[in-house]
């Protein structure tokens, strides 16, 4: 989520097959082209790892110095930058830099082949949209329906009456349970489970009898889930996952849990049963959220906390419980002065002692 | 494990292929139909989306008000709840609640066909019971033993000389290592991973060296694994999951570490190697424990917390470092009032310059 | 990483297709045979768990007394150990015991057929090394090259133009993503994703713009992936993962990451994105780091602990924030003693009072 995560390591070995005129990144863009020349754009990369023929751009001033050592063939700035080399002129310079980065990388996206492969098990009662690529090992039980122009890469699994909207991208070996419902344009990453039954079990004396769980789980348009996350249906009902909420990689969703639109939910994140999420609220990596609670829209759950009440909206909070972010941070900072309070309370009773001593040495009882 | 985890959010979009009168229900859960009406229940929901045909149940008071506008037509309740519609009376109407689903989804587990699909690899030493299914893609290496009426679902793989019981439920694209031991009506979620090696290494001069894991895995009847979890095989002898212990999703088990009976770990739930934890324990989400300690029977252990020792039998735990939850509440009071702590002994510290002032101005050095 | 991780619970069930001479044993570690009797040793255990004909291993003084009781066949121990059976003296004990065991599974690994398996799907353009194995299942993409002896075992996928190591070893259900290069000897656990996409979005008003990731992954030579483990793909340039470091289950490395050689990151860590971490680094199970911040050489990062800033090399941290260990444990001590430091600063108050009342009853106002 941040900005500068374009600062990359070394260069990335394969060749792209897209190259645009620098008129052609401004076009796209919507920014105004700094300088006479026009040269070819041939790759993209951050300021420090950036070779010849390479666009990379500038949104920190703190890497200004960077730039001028940079081997980059142009860059994108902000309108008042100055510059050394072929650039664009544009009001958000990381925004600007994502598209060009989604135009090189749609014509490899392109690059997966329509149809279906021959040893993809297919139900025949399945409904399949047009242009859908349904890779090896695929396996498609009755009743599933597949939007248009729909990727599934091998060793996806999609149980029975499962529907997939539109222009979805399946990574390889997602497992998708019965019923569940997804809409257009959902990414899923490899590996990712969607519809597991949730932990509900009801003891007994020495047995805990399972709760069967005959809900499902809904995933609007635009969503994406990260690698290896897991999804519980519902025991009866649904799971709700808002349009255009992006879920992280290892991110554990439990049953009734209902996720409004264009939340963020970081690396890690556990959500007990039934609690209900807003819109735009960000969990950061780690946190955990009890059941049954709610957070409202635009909250921001820090790292590693772990939420046991009910968050109101546009609230910050972090730690354990969490808190108020303000009220964690001053907690914190009078925890760091406990020693030298220690110190301060000792030297109050020696000097009460000698005052004593001084009254005749008698304490009170 | 909560009670109310059946208040749901949206119809469930599949119908259910079963339908019950009412009567049929009290004689399942042993109850006592209430009312003259013996309505068809035709679904199964919370309180609040309950829609015509469908049973909910109350199980706590405080949905006393929800219950009167239900659409509901029919509820679970304990002897003394006065009813508004026709109703079941019941000792424990969560409990009865899930005996209905079960029933209810019993017919719909009954729909996946037994037999072979043309897909599976089979190596000829396998040994498979009755009555089995094995889904698409599914590779059985040697020596696999399958018990009667297990049902293995597209893209799970069984290395060799493992064994699964009668009745176990495996969903997709679970990896089962060598040797595993899996006994009758264990349910494996998508994804989960049992036998991989334990995490061991040795480490002379600038190298690690990679211990061998030659031990297994062995989980024990009634068990029931959640998606995308990890259980490491041992490095010699057994990895033990005690019969009727429920494990959430993406939770971590790490080498020779026991479990006993009945336990319940939480989703995120991390163990570490060697530890031996009891019978009826629970494990509340994303705790982590370190290794070669012994959780008794009973103990329960809070969300998030760490456990850096042994925790008696019967025992409740939380923080970092887990300490009894009492202690920690009591901490945690005191730490919150530490600002006023502050305040306090500042104004201490003037009291007692006024008197040293009127005592001549001495201070003891 | 501990020493006594040995320690196990029951016997293995398999029979190990291996025996030795305890001749041979020490002749492997490089140890000196203690006693007449040269038995065959047919397995390996722990301690407690040991059986005839099996060797054990001594590596510290606390399991001595249970050394007595134990029904190995013989043991490994330092030269000054007294022993009551056949033993091998050697420098370190668990170190040769871990040698041992790669003795005993080198038979078993070796066990897994050489060749393509029918099923597996391969692109044209794959170049296959010598004596590789490929399973069931496997889908190897155009371009992909796989070195020799590489073995991958069922439904595990390699996307176009991904690169694989000699002597890589690849349980099941793994997915790698396009353009990956993975070097020689690294293992891949089941169901592991590499090269997934970055989570990174660039919001503007409502929406959150996904940021295509064009860059790849690197996986240096001996490294180790646990099951289920996720590493994302770079946005630009690579996530790399350094010679000889390990890598625990259900661990989330961002993108852009760099890790150093032989560094190790227990279960459930989690690193944000372009942080650095140097080498021999240890991270302890559920810790998580956050991005673009840098780890020192030999730094340890304690269990649970979120660490928010850059770590110095060779500093010990832990707690959240995480700090310099020895504060954290200060601190920890401090809080410890709050609720007896409130009742001395209420006792200095009595004490105060009495002395102002002394003093005419006088209060500072």
């Amino acid at each position: 989520m941040s900005a500068n995560k374009f600062v990359a390591l070394a260069r990335p070995a394969p060749a792209l097959s897209v190259r645009l005129r620098l008129s052609e990144v401004a076009a796209l863009v919507h920014g105004q082209l700094v300088g006479d020349e026009d040269p070819w754009i041939t790759g993209l990369a951050g300021i420090h790892d950036a070779v010849e023929g390479d666009l990379t751009f500038l949104a920190q001033r703190r890497y200004r110095a960077a730039l001028k050592h940079s081997r980059a063939a142009a860059v994108l700035v902000t309108p008042q930058e100055s510059v050394d080399r072929p650039a664009v002129r544009v009001g958000d310079p990381a925004l600007a830099f994502s598209l060009v980065l989604r135009r090189f990388s749609e014509a490899t996206a392109l690059s997966i082949p329509r149809g279906i492969h021959p040893t993809a098990v297919i139900d025949p009662s399945v409904r399949l949209g047009d242009e859908v690529a349904i890779g090896a090992h695929v396996v498609l039980e009755s009743g599933v329906e597949i939007g248009d122009r729909a990727t599934l890469l091998p060793g996806t699994v999609l149980r029975r009456d499962s529907r997939l909207g539109a222009d979805c991208f399946i990574h390889p070996n997602v497992t998708i349970y019965p019923s569940t419902r997804i809409g257009d344009r959902v990414i899923v990453q490899a590996g990712a489970v969607i519809g597991s039954d949730g932990f509900g079990y009801v003891r007994e004396h020495d047995t805990l009898h399972k709760v069967p769980h005959l809900g499902h789980v809904v995933i609007e348009d635009d969503v994406e889930i990260g690698a290896n996350a897991c999804i519980d249906r519902a025991t009866t009902g649904t799971t709700t996952i808002g349009r255009g909420t992006k879920i992280d990689n290892l991110v554990q969703i439990a049953h009734n849990v209902k996720i409004g639109r264009t939340s963020v939910l970081c690396a890690q994140v556990g959500i007990s049963g039934s609690t209900e999420i807003g819109a735009g609220v960000k969990l950061a990596g780690q946190a955990g959220v009890v059941g049954h609670i709610h957070i409202g829209d635009g909250a921001v759950i820090g790292a590693q906390s772990g939420v046991i009440g009910s968050v109101p909206a546009a609230t910050t909070v972090s730690g354990y419980p969490a808190r108020p972010h303000l009220k964690e941070l001053r907690q914190r900072a009078v925890m760091a002065r406990l020693p030298e309070l220690l110190d301060t309370i000792r030297a109050l009773e020696k000097r009460l002692e000698a005052l004593e001593r001084g009254n005749g040495g008698e304490r009170p009882s």
